[in-house]
């Protein structure tokens, strides 16, 4: 009989194992979308599957592996192992490594799940190398679009050509790649990626909404000249105009968050001719706004786009901003949260409901009317896209354990 | 008999042909110090060098050629032929094309000059790659240190490299590579790179001082984290604090240059793990102030480092300041600006006296102890480091006749 139990050493090995691959000098992950290293990491976790599971990759590379292939109807659970530039060892993996456990931990036990499960491995959720993100999760479900194929990394290659560098192939624009009949619903564990968790010492949060994204692209126009011999007034600096819109959007994403669920960031500003001795001709940079309340995430980012257009008319400069990414908010199955929640009761798990900050895979399973749910497990400081992200083990332990408890409860149609 | 004219056909033809050379899409120029495309420039320059001269090529890969290597005094004039990224077809060129048309356009009239010239060609002379400058003429003239060879492009490679791969070798340090003894004094020939000249509509001005160079390289520290769980006012965020530096630099320049002499400019902002999902922990910017008035210069960075110091701490980020580079302002030769200045009036050349607000490798002659003078020609809006850089033929001719009309008329000893 499952006694509530999983193995944290199994979870923390396979956490650490994956973590050498594109390790960095500070200890941290690069492993990015679409990469060989992504490769290596989906090779690493194939080993680690049961043989007596059914696996398989589909034609965007993702891989599903379930127990009994048969099963007409099957509870994904599942997460993606890329990672930004530099970023952590849990994000994405622990969610993939949790899923398995809680599989395997029901499988040694004598108990029998009440639905089959799937493990679900996502390739590219970050948007850190194209700039567009849950490409796996979108491929297998049918929503992957043109723009996302044409999108391109910092050295122009697109996402496209990256999948086909690699072997694999996107699947016919709106046909998912896999039976998506089968799939009863999905479930995700992540990391919180906020500090609200760790700060009131609950190892689990249980997702009821998913914020947002609004992401736009400014490009600053002004007049590359000598930063010697040009007189501070007779300037028409990019980077100067950049950094003042910068310093808006946060002021305005800050005053707007006292007021609503809302937050903006900047997370660079590049210059494409940059050198010490010049003032800059042109920058750009991405702001992304992210709310669960996606009419006051558009006032917000109104409010941005206005300042910045007064911004650019004062400094006479060229301004551009187009928008690279808008996904909607999203309120997670009711039924679903129940589920969940009831799990945690059930393996004494102390948790809480909570909407997410972060963008997942998950969205996309609501978005073709999949029922969908999330559990987080707190992470030390909030610290996420970071080489210190760290998830206690009892914390990873109350996760899989909610997974599990979900599995041997689950009572949805 | 020399009667004034020189060949502005010849001088347009030379700068149209090396601006074939690493042009760029919009028309610019990219070719960065120690580059194949530094080689090229200098390759066809001396195709271009009448066969009676003596040419020589130094350890650094500075040209130098003469009509008359045994003379004993010689009057050096030149510039460099390196860019910054997409930069200008006149920029350092110009100063080398008219030199050698000042010295052509006496030689194939039957007037004698007054003192021999030779046509100095540096190399490196741009700060873009290695960010450090005037590393030729350093090399020349006995005053390349360490740090310059060591310092690095943003690919990692360093200037000692970058030299070994084209063949070159530095001298040992303090040691010229020429016979500084046969160096009577140093002429450049420059484009003005400010609006001054071609607002007033004068073709030359005679350069009375250089602004000196303080460099500093600013890293901020913050944490980073996921741009959207943490809460706006949980962050540290080094790319919105870099802004805010960025702003202050533009905003203490701006007030500082109606109380004296002085620019303030940040030409760009590097984030090395940047993503746009990721608050960003790390941000780094170069400063470059500049004032005829080192006193004055010093001042105003103190107070730029003050307020940076004061915008750290507010937001709890963690701050370096390091000096990259710290050029004094230069006095040029007083009897050498009015050799300049009567050979402009001997030549019927509208002129006006003006300080530089760029460095030049005029400097390091000063730095030697020798007579260095400089003559600027006007250029469209000022506009340099830039495409869209553009000299007038008239100015062109102008400046040309400047050099010629000083080769005639040398009268120091």
């Amino acid at each position: 009989m499952f006694d509530g139990t999983v193995d944290v050493d199994r979870m923390q090995r396979r956490i650490t194992e994956l973590g050498t691959i594109g390790e960095t000098d500070d200890g941290g992950v690069t492993c990015p979308a679409y990469s060989e290293r992504e490769n290596e990491a989906f090779e690493y976790l194939l080993g680690e599957i049961p043989e007596t599971y059914d696996v398989r990759t589909d034609r965007m590379g993702n891989a599903f592996a379930t127990p009994d292939p048969d099963a007409e109807r099957s509870l994904y659970m599942g997460s993606h192992l890329d990672t930004v530039r530099n970023g952590g060892r849990y994000d994405g993996r622990l969610g993939v490594v949790a899923a398995l456990e809680a599989m395997q931990a029901i499988e040694e036990s004598d108990e029998e799940p009440a639905i089959t499960p799937t493990l679900a491995v996502f390739r590219a959720e970050e948007t850190a190398r194209f700039n567009v993100g849950l490409i796996g999760s979108r491929g297998a479900l049918g929503l992957l679009e043109q723009p996302h194929l044409e999108a391109t990394d910092a050295d122009g290659v697109s996402l496209a050509e990256a999948m086909g560098t690699l072997g694999f192939q996107p699947p016919e624009l709106g046909t998912p790649t896999i039976v998506t009949d089968r799939v009863a619903g999905f479930v995700e564990l992540h990391i919180e990626q906020g500090p609200i968790l760790d700060t009131a010492d609950v190892p689990v949060g249980i997702v009821t909404e998913i914020r947002g994204i609004l992401r736009d692209r400014v490009t600053v126009r002004g007049l590359p000249n000598h930063s010697g011999a040009t007189p501070m007034k007779q300037r028409r600096d990019a980077v100067a105009g950049a950094a003042d819109m910068v310093d808006a959007v946060e002021t305005i994403g800050t005053d707007a968050s006292e007021a609503g669920d809302v937050v903006a960031t900047v997370g660079y500003i590049d210059v494409p001719d940059a050198s010490a001795n010049k003032i800059s001709g042109e920058a750009t940079f991405p702001i992304d706004v992210r709310s669960v309340d996606a009419a006051y995430r558009t006032e917000v980012d109104e409010r941005i786009r206005e300042r910045l257009r007064s911004i650019a008319d004062r400094r006479e400069l060229d301004l551009e901003i187009g928008v690279m990414e808008r996904i909607d908010p999203v309120v997670l199955d009711g039924d679903l949260v129940e589920e969940l929640a009831a799990a945690a009761e059930a393996t004494e798990t102390e948790h809480r409901r909570m909407a997410s900050g972060g963008g997942h895979d998950a969205m996309n399973f609501v978005e073709i009317g999949k029922p969908a749910g999330m559990v987080f497990t707190a992470c030390d400081r909030g610290l996420s896209h970071n080489p210190e992200e760290f998830v206690e083990p009892e914390a990873m332990e109350a996760g899989a354990r909610t997974l599990a408890g979900t599995l041997l409860g689950y009572r949805s149609e």
